[in-house]
């Protein structure tokens, strides 16, 4: 089918679907993704992955990582580095653990049991900055320390994909496999940080004094996408490039009420729902293999082990309803497990049925996590307004 | 090369040579197709037009055209009408019969005429309705009059490019071939401009009361991007059915100033200068071949004849001097014409050295028009101050 009208059918079901679950009081994304479900292998198969589509989708969670940085208040990431760096530890140790106890209890092979663990250590971030942004919640002690403790969580999601990688193609643990892209990953933060900080402030107060209208807006998409690019030339996801870029021009941004709106307008207008309803299309249970006695175990752990971790990282800083919200807020997996899913199903180390197990997880995870979000920050709300 | 990369080189080249150029007092947009130019194979050939950057670069014309059609005060088209069809036709048929003559003076073979007269009838809208937007002079009867004339001029062009792939491919007059996608052509827009028009204003108004907060911005584009391909389907171009969608929606566009706003952010910011980067990219003349006796006749005669032609079209009906803007408003050709020849390149009914002349004057047209409007505009503006 020729890729518009591809594109145009994305938009008009994805706009359609968010709409009707908005009236009906669920998040609109969740329609966008339930979207790409529809339109994708999962049901109709009208509509597939192909690489142009790709590309939009990256821009999209590339925009949408982007807007979340420049919404955050980075002095508030500061005073909480502490919170989101044990949220982050323990959101990732728990699962991780219970993972492991979980694929011991059911007898799995070794490498099977890595995956799980792994699988249900990832976060993926896009969901709650979604649900954050939508509730206004993003600027508030709990959406800072979700957002960072997922940032961090990615990062060491990618030194687990890399274990588990060297696992699949060599079969055993050789850390000198890939020990060096773990060090660029890191040379590129710290560089990021520090020269690429400064960098991009200045040519981002430069391009205030040019002639060219438009040149703000472009100059802000094209520090996001080359941030984001050069992370994942890094070894990292876009994401953390685009968040990083965009917590660095948050202040400039955000004191141009025309600019963000225009932003926020081309993200979640255009290229945000692009990205969810490619969440939607990478569903691809094999539905003849997908009820295994694993399913369910998967499924519940998948909340469980990540409310409890994040319970316990964020607990001892903030009131435990709070701290379950951020616990809640760790819980969606995304793209980035069903990539795992499907490089751990391709060198045989997992069988088809703990595929399609996991690709489940993902999308019950997607789907529940910003409901559970909204009722748990409701009820963190009214404990606070009732004084308790 | 991977294609996130290749877009930042496109928005980084482009943008700084647009700024550089504005800094001189040329139009950005030459700055722009002119990146193309130098990324592309004419120079160092790193970028080249693939898949992916097509259907950005078909965006870009498709929001170009939009926003055109949004700016403009269809008030004005209305009562300008007769104006634009007689400029269409005489800028079509003086181009046409120069042409003509030209190839029989060098004695070319009845195809080859035929290529000519048709590549020098043939307008291509995008440059000279930027150039307007920039000098704010879309609004006003000449502007109209350039735009109409122009739109008039590719729903023509379709019918002679038809004319032309039926002799190239049967090397006979053969009416049977393409009356019926010409009369497919028409009904389209009989069909779009009454049945059409009132389900995109009822769609636009509707949602203005969704719930959905991007709503308004996502189904401006969701209609310009829809009647681009709806046209396209129909033989048409993109910009036809994007234009006519922006001048139905114009009166509501207008009147959000930050939906317009952000619109043309999407459109100036993002897509317009990847259109306009790929017209640059598609620059291919074989420089071997290129100096051929015909190379400066065409090229002259691409000024002479639309200039001439839009000067007897739109005489009657303003001062001599506005109607010498119109004339250089036409004159502009674009990737409709690089298309023909490339057909025609392939059909051999062309040889390579007239395939690279006309590659050099639409390049020709594309860099001198801007500032010949420039020039004629404040001309004639400088003459109605001085109450001539």
């Amino acid at each position: 089918m020729d890729f518009l009208l591809q594109l145009l059918l994305i938009l008009i079901v994805a706009k359609f679907f968010g709409e009707l679950f908005e009236r009906v009081g669920i998040p609109a994304m969740i329609g966008e993704i339930g979207a790409g479900i529809v339109l994708g292998p999962a049901i109709l198969g009208i509509v597939v992955m192909g690489d142009t589509l790709k590309i939009f989708s990256d821009i999209g969670i590339i925009t949408l990582l982007f807007i979340s940085g420049v919404e955050m208040d980075v002095g508030l990431i500061a005073k909480s580095k502490g919170i989101a760096a044990s949220t982050a530890l323990a959101g990732v140790v728990v699962p991780f653990v219970t993972g492991w106890i979980i694929g011991t209890f059911f007898g799995l092979t070794f490498f099977e049991t890595l995956f799980i663990a792994i699988v249900l250590s990832v976060t993926s971030i896009g969901i709650s900055v979604r649900t954050l942004i939508d509730m206004k919640k993003i600027n508030t002690i709990v959406g800072t320390t979700i957002v960072s403790a997922a940032v961090l969580d990615d990062i060491i999601g990618i030194f687990l994909i890399a274990v588990l990688i060297s696992f699949a193609s060599q079969g055993t643990f050789s850390p000198g496999s890939f020990l060096p892209a773990i060090a660029v990953s890191l040379i590129f933060l710290v560089v990021f940080l520090t020269v690429g900080k400064v960098f991009i402030l200045k040519l981002f107060s430069w391009t205030r004094k040019t002639e060219t209208h438009e040149m703000v807006y472009s100059t802000a998409l094209i520090i996001g996408i080359a941030s984001a690019y050069l992370a994942h030339s890094a070894g990292l996801h876009y994401s953390i490039g685009a968040f990083i870029a965009g917590a660095i021009l948050g202040g400039q941004i955000r004191s141009d009420r025309v600019l963000l709106d225009s932003l926020m307008d081309v993200a979640f207008g255009f290229f945000v729902t692009i990205f969810f309803v490619s969440i939607g299309l990478l569903f691809t249970p094999d539905w003849n293999t997908v009820f295994t006695p694993l399913l369910f175990p998967i499924i519940i752990l998948a909340f469980a082990g990540k409310i409890a971790g994040g319970f316990i990282g964020s607990g001892p800083f903030m009131d435990w309803r709070s701290s379950l919200v951020v616990g809640i807020g760790l819980c969606p997996r995304g793209e980035i497990t069903l990539v795992i899913a499907n490089i751990a199903l391709a060198a045989g180390i997992i069988t088809a049925g703990l595929y399609s197990s996991v690709t489940v997880m993902v999308i019950v995870t997607i789907l529940l996590t910003p409901f559970m979000m909204k009722k748990a920050f409701s009820s963190a709300d009214s404990s606070v307004d009732t004084g308790e």
